[in-house]
């Protein structure tokens, strides 16, 4: 049994087929600006699936259908994209139904986040557990609540949005349109422009040296390189970043007494930095019942758990 | 159908006969404190349950069972107390077990915010939703999940504690160990505390003419008063309080996706006062997704959610 998962991001469009125990049999990817149309990116998108099927030898029932996973507000009942994040012009789209009369398989889409969550849960970090979060670190902030053994999408299919999240009742304004959302002090870019700022001022750090003014081109992981160097200010970046983090856990933890929480997405790579600073708060803010039993972990399945989930969707959705 | 609803307070214990219907057939309560030993305590209950159906004309098939919320950390599923914030040694007691034995019939234990949710779920403001959040304001600030039209509990009992929540990076320390939760600053006593802040620096408020000093004794009933008399301090104490909750139902309302948000509890009966602050900062925090659907509503069953949700209870399990 294979399903084959789609991952919608602003870059590139990953497809892969995958068994129903998990393995990934085969996979590519193509440019989504290449594509960026609606029509366009359906035709491209089918076409390099039937493709991986042939060669993968997967055909008539051993293949099951199609999960996608796009960055945006996707009313998942009835499989339309209502708007994206990073592409223009795709408002209200009946995606499900296109792939559908293209494919004749069962298709499943939804929020990114909501499919990285729940690859974790069906075969990562998070396998299981009951009630568990998962939170990606990147240009935005997103998350996926399991709860209950389900995928949780709340009233209007847009829960999980703990990258907007107030840490404070005064801060920067947040992209959303909110103020002092996690988003707004641990998304990539407001790593980045906060380090700035303190350079601009105490430019002893090893930052300066390697960047020497052209404070534009650093990124998270250079800032993590540059603490792994031993470097202060490099450090204190990573300490409040994961301070920050830890007290929107902090409350959503005291909300939702999860048994874990997964932490995952590319600024998650900086690992111990950014892990030992969460914890630490953690431990400071939660209620005591569950600091002992609690588990902070990093994601299992990489850039690949939003994958993982859309095919483990079809295979549940298959039952259904 | 009838069911015995039991509301264990500090204070008071509050027990009453309702119908299936949510009708209160009849009621009475005692002095807690004068029965704050375990036995005793149970023994009164019993006694005053049995003399309440007598009253009523409630037994044998008619009587389903009893339904207890009490302030603390509860195992539901075994009907144990952990542990009562207001009331010493009572530490994991068989509360279930003992009613039990003495009643003959189902007993369901469960903590009291957790009732007060399910109350206003079965038969009050959030009738009809799927899902729904309640918070009640009191001494502390307690919280209620209903999600996917049942209570939730979370994986070691103890979610709902929207209380814990931080709004804040720093701030107050709270009485749970953390640090600048929202009940530090919408908790009676810390509303308080704020005030008289307030008035030891400006004299001009109505509040200092009508406490001479004696600050200790302002309520947050009194500052409400003052508010509706036009006193610019008390206004600005109310438009802080609802600002502060706002902020950490704004996380909520991103996270959870909820269709209402339920406030009740004593301090919620400054009515529009703390109503107006937080509907603003609401419609000013949340995406914009939520902003149009989503009802925020003070409690309609006033002190008697807890009460009422311990009988729903009741009649939910008997089905099982």
């Amino acid at each position: 049994m294979y399903a084959v998962g789609i991952d919608l991001g602003g870059t590139y469009t990953k497809v892969a087929v995958i068994s129903k125990r998990g393995k990934m049999a085969g996979r590519t990817h193509f440019e989504t600006q290449k594509f960026n149309k609606f029509d366009s990116w359906v035709e491209k998108s089918v076409s390099v699936i039937k493709n991986l099927l042939k060669e993968n030898s997967v055909a008539g029932k051993n293949f099951v259908g199609v999960g996608i996973g796009a960055p945006g507000h996707i009313d998942h009942k009835k499989g339309i994209i209502h708007t994206l994040v990073n592409i223009k012009g795709w408002d209200s789209v009946h995606l499900a139904k296109e792939f559908k009369k293209r494919m004749g398989k069962p298709v499943y889409v939804d929020n990114d986040a909501n499919m990285m969550a729940l690859g974790e849960y069906a075969y990562g970090a998070a396998k299981g557990a009951r009630n568990a979060i998962c939170i990606t670190l990147g240009t935005g902030v997103g998350g996926g609540l399991i709860l209950e053994n389900k995928l949780y999408h709340g009233s209007f299919m847009a829960g999980g949005e703990i990258g907007h999240m107030p840490v404070n009742v005064e801060g920067p304004a947040c992209a959303c349109g909110g103020k002092a959302c996690v988003e707004s002090y641990v998304g990539n870019s407001y790593i980045v422009k906060r380090t700035v700022g303190y350079l601009k001022r105490h430019n002893k750090s090893i930052l300066a040296r390697w960047f020497k003014g052209k404070y534009h081109k650093i990124t998270p992981l250079d800032i993590a390189n540059a603490a792994k160097s031993g470097d202060a200010l490099a450090k204190q970046i990573w300490d409040e970043t994961g301070e920050y983090l830890g007290v929107c856990l902090a409350g959503v933890v005291n909300l939702l007494d999860p048994e874990i929480v997964v932490i995952g997405g590319g600024v998650a790579k900086a690992g111990g930095l950014i892990f030992k600073p969460v914890r630490k708060t953690l431990k400071e803010r939660v209620m005591q019942i569950y600091s002992e039993r609690l588990k902070i972990v990093p994601a299992k399945l990489g850039n690949d758990g939003g994958l993982m989930g859309c095919a483990w969707q079809v295979f549940e959705h298959g039952k259904a």
